[in-house]
């Protein structure tokens, strides 16, 4: 089967708004005064001229649109996907207060300003402040694994026959997986601790994962 | 493809540990104080001579055992199953206050007196004080309702081909959906302000599964 052909354009997140406005793209959820939030990824295909925005929108439109493409949706599993990454999200919940203020130190200095802004507004406190410490954070991180640990239990049911949610055909579900797992891999670092943790949890699970996902990734 | 033939014995709330105990039928999981507990369904299967009880992997056995009858995991769905029944029911929790009490009118004496006695222990409160009454019966209602909508978006999903989850093939999660739905409806009865409500949510999703897996019941 054939890949479809793609280019990356990176974008600055204070730069986001702007753009998404001058070329049409709609926004993807409200922030909490009402107004628009617009967020990435989007894509243009110059094939249709479509702009569209969300993740999930974008797997579908492009199923749709290239069926003869890898389906990421095999045997009409798009309900069961959706309900998987709701249900998975959910899980890692405790992830966000150790992340979020980490993420911040792999943004650009005009990107780092506008997102510490915007998040110390939406958590009511600084950068700092957000990740819990001492045995607060013993607690949460320790919440964190047992989530992960809810999302092995429903791989285990795969059947061992691979390392996906439907064995040895990755799908949505394994995307979403890799890419909150990748994130934590790359604001943290290889040799990190919390990588180093989160690798050694459900018999490297995790880490088989996002190896075996790796083949897809430019 | 061909059915498993069965017979259905039913059995009263105080027999099901003694006859589970008697049988060497395993305990599911595990009472408040530790010890086992013991819950119904189970089968035997005289052709193999096995005892089992959990519903999903009294399905996992069937499926795996006689692999030439109508799948419910079907294209290695199970992990996905697992993870849409974890998230369903973690979505309709503000049923339960509701449920219970209203369950034990349906029970044979023995059964109701063993029923009340637990679940009074259980919930720390007569079965009388369990029900959200006045304002918070307003509210959690609602909050079920919020509950099966979330759902609802995710069975919006399914391409519109049928009313399951995987469209027109039914499986697990939908199982697992009719047999909530229809718990409420024989518990309130087909004419209670409560089936009429619920028949009544996202466009009678709920009505329309649990009638398209009617010919699948004895």
């Amino acid at each position: 089967m054939k890949g479809i052909s793609y280019k990356t354009e990176w974008v600055e997140f204070p730069d986001i708004e702007p753009l998404c406005k001058k070329l049409g793209i709609p926004p993807t959820s409200k922030k909490a005064d009402g107004s628009d939030l617009y967020t990435l990824p989007a894509i243009h295909d110059p094939s249709t001229g479509v702009y569209i925005s969300d993740s999930t929108l974008i797997a579908e439109y492009l199923e749709k649109t290239y069926p003869d493409t890898p389906q990421v949706f095999p045997y009409h599993t798009h309900a069961l996907q959706a309900a998987f990454t709701a249900a998975f999200v959910n899980n890692i919940s405790a992830l966000w207060n150790f992340i979020v203020p980490a993420a911040s130190n792999k943004l650009n200095p005009r990107s780092q300003e506008y997102f510490r802004r915007t998040r110390e507004k939406s958590f009511g406190k600084v950068l700092e402040d957000i990740a819990p410490k001492g045995e607060a954070a013993i607690v949460e991180w320790e919440r964190f694994k047992d989530g992960l640990g809810k999302a092995d239990a429903w791989y285990a049911k795969n059947g061992g026959q691979g390392p996906f949610l439907l064995g040895e055909t990755p799908s949505w579900g394994d995307i979403i997986v890799a890419g909150y797992l990748n994130w934590t891999r790359v604001v943290w670092g290889d040799d990190s601790p919390q990588w180093n943790d989160i690798s050694s949890w459900n018999n490297g699970r995790w880490v088989a994962i996002t190896e075996a996902l790796k083949k897809y990734e430019k």
